[in-house]
């Protein structure tokens, strides 16, 4: 898909507007034909729920092969290249591409154990988990009864679609489907913003893995240029934050011990909520620091 | 050696003196008679002081000998299980006995790099010392002039010997060569001290190496029943503390995120000074926490 | 009262034992005189125990002469001078002698109200409470039916009883009967204890007045000498710190604005519990602190 | 002086300019003339370099005019009530207005000696000041000679009218001539932005005058919705700000002590920089909280 207007879309022609916006719906054009009569949306909140109404109300069957759509997770069209792009990518967003032997024999297993249960594939919005929380998913999910989990499976695909749409539909509005994570370093010990402190941002994982998902650095207010995590969902999971303070207080030419006290400070928090904000600043001397889910 | 009290050291004969008290000098028990006469010695630490200097005013040959006594750390001694007890437990306490290929390769070359230079084993007092410092010892006193190199191998040796004597000789005095690694933590939600944290300590290397080196739970005062180290000198390195705070924090009901935003709090510091007190308390809540060097 | 050992009062003619003890119960010898069979006793608290009983089995009618014993507060006697020395110094303590003309007509429109609704005076034991906590405690026993409040009065008086044996009666055992005030300075920029910083201790009341308690200066571990309230219950009460900490920044040579951002650090705080253990830290830079309830 | 716009003064004609602008320097229309010429000014940046220069290059017999035409400082001319309605409202700033007869001899002792010693009025940005600071300018000043006054006295000038002209002129760009104080408030205990805190302002005076400044709320963003210092100067002073948590946390239904722990926070601070941003966050929960110059 790429980019495209609401504006645009309002005016298209039908077959435009489902050829632009089909792939919203995964293998499932007949959502976004269902609601071509009611353009003009003012917002792209609106068509979002004109779509998930039109999904809603769509008889069971349609329902559940718009469900049976999609793809298992880390399953073998994954690694035989047969998804949709937006699959792929999402898919590789939570490390699903990088699964070691054991993982991918665990998902096996989930996945046929899920589709025995239920008779559907495993549907949840990977953009808004890492493998972990994935897995955790899979064990809580499986205990649902099958009502319980058909709906589940549609609120999952309301979110992957809400997040595409979110992507590639220019609008006045912005649906709220991201989160963030920043962080603010102060120097106790002088009262000013500490500029120019090193920050790594990694991705923990239950098997001890430890990925670095970006580096940034302070400017004069303390803060990175930009969010560590931005404009996209924060994948439910546990991070640590490395914040070089040594580098910054010896450049000060404070007299620091040798090796110094504190080095690099490691917090470590985990994000249960996707859309939310995770503020994480630090108050640092090079004897003590402070950290705090801030706003 | 066993221990033995002062009071028995003073009025014992000569010979059992030296005979008692002769491996804290490695292989010089020259040093234990030439100060067998200045008995009684009121303080163990008179009795450090008088080795101390009967070392000092020798001739030069026997101090030269005296520190060609000592064996080469991670050496061919150590492989092959000749050294004295004492060297061998030391040299244990640094990691000196788990090295990898590559690290035994590293102490070969600056073994032989040193005795190149100065004709001399290297000498460190190792329990101050975790692996890395020691590595960065060797590398920073290959850099001294003979001399200060002379000087610097008779220091250790009576950093040696004197926590040789503090774990020997029971005396009314102690000799200040032992640190201590402390904590003590707060719940500033409920303004109580936590009772009943896991607490693990951590040494962390810099091959990634992370080593527990021991774990304790906190107590209704919100501490240790025993420091993390106490009674020895805190090796110079680098240390993890993991205080696990969710853990304590659903024991008491509070409500906690789903994964909770603080699960384990890690507290990175180094010690610079293996004889001084590293008090590391934890204020914390579910959402924040404070840490400093304390006393 | 003088002091005496718990051993003499164990050894003593019943005479004098009722002598010695006698005023612990204000003009009710008989409570002394009923336990004095009972001796030896091993702790002080089995005595305390022991008078506490032969109150609760007096008579109704003895019990009642008891409270009606009992003096008003900042009443006609204080006035006077005619109290016993114990009530004098007790209700001075709370700064019942200090009172404005104001406060003596509310202490006495209260007095005469509860005698009206319960024909005793109110016993209170001052030396928990403030002014302002007692004037509290007026209004809110004042709600009481006239069954709980003689019950809350005999309470009272066993706080009394109590302190006073505390104060009079060298014992193995102590009565929890004390509480304390005490804190801990850390100056966070250098990560050592702050040495030589004043602290003053106010207490404050409702109409404003601000009375230094006390004036102390913190010794080379961060602490004063003795706690700044010990030895006695610390009155319900509000209470302000302030700690002199541009004085300290600038005998280190740190440089500080000018003004100094931190001048003088107030930390106000209230005693709900006369008994407990007030330790309330302080950790400071020139530009940020933090206290919290420590232990 | 009513506000008009850089655009306006532009196209004005010369004598219009003059009078709209003429009051900016205390009765020296004489600058202003001397700039109409220069225009159009860009920015108001400009307009004020360019009447700054006209100051500094007429003949030091028309500096000194200038600076003789300002008013004593609480002196005749205010009781009379014949100052400018700037200089009045100036005045008032500082609390010039409001004092006692000890400190209206103060300002009459020190103004005469500093006639005595320099010709000139004293004259300082009463803006930027507080009482207190005033009185300490006054002192320091006292002890410059006459040349480093007169350069002093028109430095004061140029602050006072880049203020009225701040005021005044409506521009694309503002004098860097106004400072800030702010803060946030983070519920610790929860994790979120604390709202509904009220928060008191306070000047503090060196007599014991506690003058209540403002008082906000925070919204739920743990801010207040507007600076409680903005748009103008912030004198150099003492302030102390009353943060109303046992309301918040009561309000949250946690239990507190009765009465509680932290009731009013006082957080007390100077201001030394007029133009700086004082931003002064307060991380609390019932029984700790931290505070520190933030950005």
């Amino acid at each position: 898909m790429r980019k495209t207007s609401l504006d645009r879309l309002n005016s298209a022609k039908k077959a435009e507007f489902v050829s632009e916006l089909g792939a919203i719906y995964e293998h499932a054009p007949w959502v976004t034909e269902a609601v071509s009569d009611l353009r003009p949306f003012a917002t792209v909140a609106a068509l979002h729920e004109a779509m998930t109404a039109a999904v809603r109300k769509a008889p069971r069957e349609q329902r559940l092969a718009l469900i049976n759509g999609h793809p298992d997770l880390a399953g073998k069209a994954a690694r035989a290249g047969t998804l949709t792009a937006d699959s792929t990518a999402e898919q590789a967003s939570a490390g699903l591409n990088r699964l070691s032997e054991q993982e991918f024999s665990d998902f096996h297993r989930l996945n046929d154990a899920y589709r025995k249960k239920f008779g559907l594939p495993f549907i949840v919005c990977v953009r808004r988990h890492s493998k972990d929380s994935i897995l955790r998913q899979f064990r809580l999910r499986l205990e649902n009864d099958p009502e319980a989990e058909e709906d589940a499976a549609l609120r999952e695909i309301f979110r992957i679609t809400a997040l595409r749409r979110d992507q590639y539909v220019e609008a006045p509005d912005r649906l709220k489907v991201n989160g963030r994570v920043s962080t603010h370093v102060l120097d106790t010990c002088n009262g000013i913003p500490a500029l120019g402190v090193k920050i790594d941002l990694l991705e923990l994982s239950e098997n001890g893995d430890r990925r670095t998902i970006t580096t940034a650095q302070t400017n004069d207010d303390g803060r990175t240029e930009a969010p560590l995590i931005g404009g996209q969902p924060v994948p439910i999971g546990r991070y640590e934050l490395h914040f070089h303070v040594a580098d910054y207080f010896r450049r000060l030419g404070l007299p620091l011990a040798d090796p110094p006290f504190l080095g690099v400070v490691p917090v470590q928090f985990s994000v249960a909520d996707p859309e939310g904000h995770y503020h994480v600043p630090l108050l640092a001397s090079p004897w003590s620091y402070s950290t705090y889910r801030g706003s």
